[in-house]
């Protein structure tokens, strides 16, 4: 019987236009290659091309110059040609998901042979994990075998800003046949990014499962809304359809409130998320951190509401004073802080790598908490802007809650 | 303050190896353009290359002749070489959700500048929607402004196969903070899909939300497992980690049971739904459908459980006889089936394209079922064993449950 579902599978899969790249039989390329030593191979079927090279996070930066200063993007290497298959094999890598693309002739380009793929934003990426041992960084973003939450996306009405919004939710194990009530991590996007980001690059419920599962984290719901105050959903999942991603499409209404307006709609997704899911409903239970965009956004959010998160996180924040602002998030923006850190949060967090652009911004703000005497922690580490730091801080973060 | 955020996304696009896709700046490629008339524009940037097609289902077919007969695949156009950016335009198009890959000198590609893909058993492809009025396919399957269910991913246990499944869960608008009970769709994949097939390729919550928005659907729960037995999840999405997607990946103890395993499993799956979800537990509220290797499912798990599902829906679905089998899904099958037919299901309802190569297979099934006078609704179309023809068989099954 079973040969016959894989007939079937077959005729389905030589009908699609990629066929050459097909499922079963023939010398099916397979790219990436995770090799014993954990060096990965890479190949791609390209007989017409004259140049393949592969570029991702797994090589070493390259330092670009440009007229708006230096900056750090990952590296290229070139691919061999083996009768038309072309074949590059990296170094040993450390622990890691990791993303690449193809250039073939300088056209960029997904890897056919890797269906697993990540949005950032505009662009698409192919992705890859190395995992060496149960506990590392690789393990802990995978999927492993252990009780599993869920993951929704649901809408929530937005009066604040006039319109129903598209936000993900991780429900911990246990909880949709359960009675428990749960604490709330409220964890925010970068600018460009939207509801997918932290579930897609974050690995948000495979980090949250395995802490989980091994005991250091507690079981908590995690709200990741969208950030950007005029966009109903991420792109192709709201209203305005399969537009390209832009901070700007899918705006509804504009932007009402001008600036401040994600923070000022804030309050409905709480109260969505305390109305509609099992939450424990008081301030020592909900957190708030974000990255960069984000981490500006849980800075802002967190002194707006100043009795409502006893955890706050801030990720490579922009850290960006605005004391010229009308709105009512940043007005008085000192003496907001003032009465936060006078209500004690139990963890006011601050991380960033020691490469990041906003590594100064953030210096500036720990002395400014310094100078008030405001209790803080702190934790640096290598690198820049990047999603790597994103995830070990969000591992980091979801230990030290509730 | 809104400029400094768009630096901020700006400099995350421009560390990424695909900064020439950029989303901001620079003479952008728009690629597909939907143009007045319906007709879609098709642009790559790619300088070095020779020869630059489209391929894709906006295309008409041609007759592809191999070893094994003869086969219809999407029709492939030539892009025009203009200054490097390579264009083409389609003729107007009706609507639809099309899907659409690049040939870059025989190399098949996804356009980088649309960032919409949907994975199709172990291919990746761009998509577009053609929507011209209210209510036509297009905009059936386009995220409106009406409320929207949610859709979640969960694990259920299935002690019958020994480990934990993923499936996805589509409940209606309004279920997420009421009381009331609501009937339960059970969708199923073809051969080589899995629990996101239905989801993705199949618009599943589009479908619904446009249907119960407009009243002619009701309000229902929507579960869409995955039908190959010896697999915890899709690819990536489970514990054997970011494998190449197929059917026996992911195995998990092997196929412990053998033939009729998914459905001497499916008991789980309802027990499962029955008790994490609020439901109507009878016959009445309960309606099993699926496409293909599903539709080969759902005939037999609904006389396998004969008072289970009071509605059937067999759309291109592999009719497969399979009187020596020990299973005791298949054994006995036609007083199975007698015994189905007795209990007077409430709709059995099959529908087939008039090119699909179950075509013959159907007629034989429905000559079986006319000879024991066996009442069933059919419904055929034109084309083949493709999507376009599965989200209309759903829209059109929604419509008469329940």
């Amino acid at each position: 019987m079973k040969h016959i579902f894989t007939l079937l599978a077959l005729i389905l899969v030589c009908s699609l236009a990629s066929a050459q790249q097909a499922l079963w039989g023939g010398a099916r390329i397979v790219s990436p290659q995770i090799n014993p030593d954990y060096s990965v191979t890479f190949r791609l079927a390209a007989p017409n091309a004259k140049k393949v090279q592969v570029t991702g996070d797994f090589l070493p930066t390259q330092t670009i110059k440009s007229d708006s200063g230096e900056y750090e993007a990952p590296g290229v290497a070139e691919l061999r040609n083996e009768e038309g298959v072309w074949e590059f094999t990296s170094t040993p890598l450390a622990p890691e998901l990791y993303s690449y693309s193809f250039i073939v002739d300088g056209l960029t380009i997904r890897d056919p042979a890797n269906v697993h793929q990540i949005r950032d934003v505009a662009s698409v990426t192919n992705v890859f994990i190395i995992t060496k041992k149960k506990g590392d960084c690789g393990d802990l973003y995978s999927v492993n075998d252990v009780p599993h939450g869920s993951v929704t996306r649901v809408w929530y009405d937005s009066p604040t800003l006039g319109f129903a919004r598209r936000m993900t939710v991780y429900t911990p194990p246990g909880y949709d046949n359960g009675k428990d009530k749960y604490p709330v991590l409220y964890l925010l996007h970068g600018a460009g990014g939207d509801e997918e980001a932290w579930i897609a690059l974050g690995r948000t419920a495979q980090i949250l499962d395995n802490l989980i599962a091994s005991g250091e984290a507690k079981p908590m719901i995690v709200v990741m809304t969208n950030g950007n105050a005029s966009q109903e959903a991420a792109p192709g999942e709201g209203s305005s359809g399969m537009t390209v991603p832009s901070m700007m499409n899918g705006a509804k209404n504009g932007n009402v409130l001008g600036e401040g307006a994600f923070e000022q709609s804030f309050k409905d997704v709480i109260e969505y998320v305390d109305s509609h899911f099992r939450t424990i409903r008081k301030k020592s239970s909900r957190a708030i951190c974000g990255l960069s965009m984000g981490g500006y956004h849980s800075l802002h959010i967190s002194h707006y509401y100043p009795d409502t998160f006893d955890y706050v996180g801030l990720f490579s924040a922009a850290i960006m004073p605005n004391p010229k602002s009308e709105s009512p998030v940043y007005k008085d923006f000192e003496k907001q802080l003032e009465k936060q850190f006078r209500a004690k949060p139990k963890l006011y967090w601050i991380a960033i790598g020691n490469r990041d652009f906003l590594y100064k911004a953030n210096v500036e703000y720990r002395n400014l908490l310094d100078s008030k005497d405001y209790p803080y922690e702190y934790f640096e580490n290598e690198g820049g802007h990047i999603w790597r730091n994103w995830r070990i801080y969000l591992s980091k973060f979801a230990v030290r809650l509730f």
